[in-house]
């Protein structure tokens, strides 16, 4: 099994530059660099913490992914990306488990972070996904 | 500043043994140890992924904080706890940055951790808190 760690997780906020000054703050000033993911419907700011990703996730299009999840929940924890070293073979195995991804494709996220998406049915109300760098 | 790692996550979730099944298959078998929380209205299932924990919360007592947020937000993320070396003086940095805790004593989680929240509303909707090992 290739899940080795948390790669990274992402907050839904209103506001980016807002929610980039209070998590810089609140990480003793790190800096944050922004991005567009304009396939996702999204603005994003991203900062390095010990071996994760805190990603902040400001929807620009209210009925994508991000923005759909800022209606329904509010603003706050969005998802949790598990790294792994092989998809097709965690995916193999998460499917063995009962464990199915939501689409039969990567997806291209930030930097060269390919990201498979769970059936949030089966985790709890929990939306995690597993990432791999490629 | 003294934040250097994610320390731990936290899902609430309705019934525990059927969350360990899932999340230990998900993390490839990982075993998860079991402990009550009375004080915080709990019980608990925890595992190691890196270096951080993953930690399942079953409200016993729905008037209990992990409670109250099952009743208002349904099972999924419930928080995420920043490892701090000393506590008093992260906190005062956060007090000097406009952050401030919602207690000013350290409240006993798992194991050796001491904990400190930060006032929901300064953080744009997720529950974040300091933890401190001693």
């Amino acid at each position: 099994m290739s899940i080795q760690k948390i790669h990274h997780i992402n907050f839904v906020v209103k506001e980016l530059d807002a929610a980039i000054r209070t998590y810089s703050a609140l990480l003793g000033g790190r800096h944050f660099t922004k991005d567009e993911l304009s396939a996702r419907g999204a603005l994003t700011a991203r900062t390095r913490l010990g071996e994760q990703w805190i990603v902040l996730v400001q929807p620009t299009d209210p009925d994508s992914v991000p923005g759909r999840h800022l209606k329904a929940h509010g603003e706050g924890f969005f998802l949790m990306s598990l790294g792994v070293d092989d998809m097709e073979s965690s995916l193999s195995d998460l499917a063995i488990a009962g464990l199915n991804s939501t689409s039969d494709k990567d997806r291209k996220g930030l930097l060269n972070w390919w990201v498979r998406d769970l059936d949030m049915d089966q985790t709890f109300g929990a939306q995690i996904q597993l990432c791999e760098e490629r």
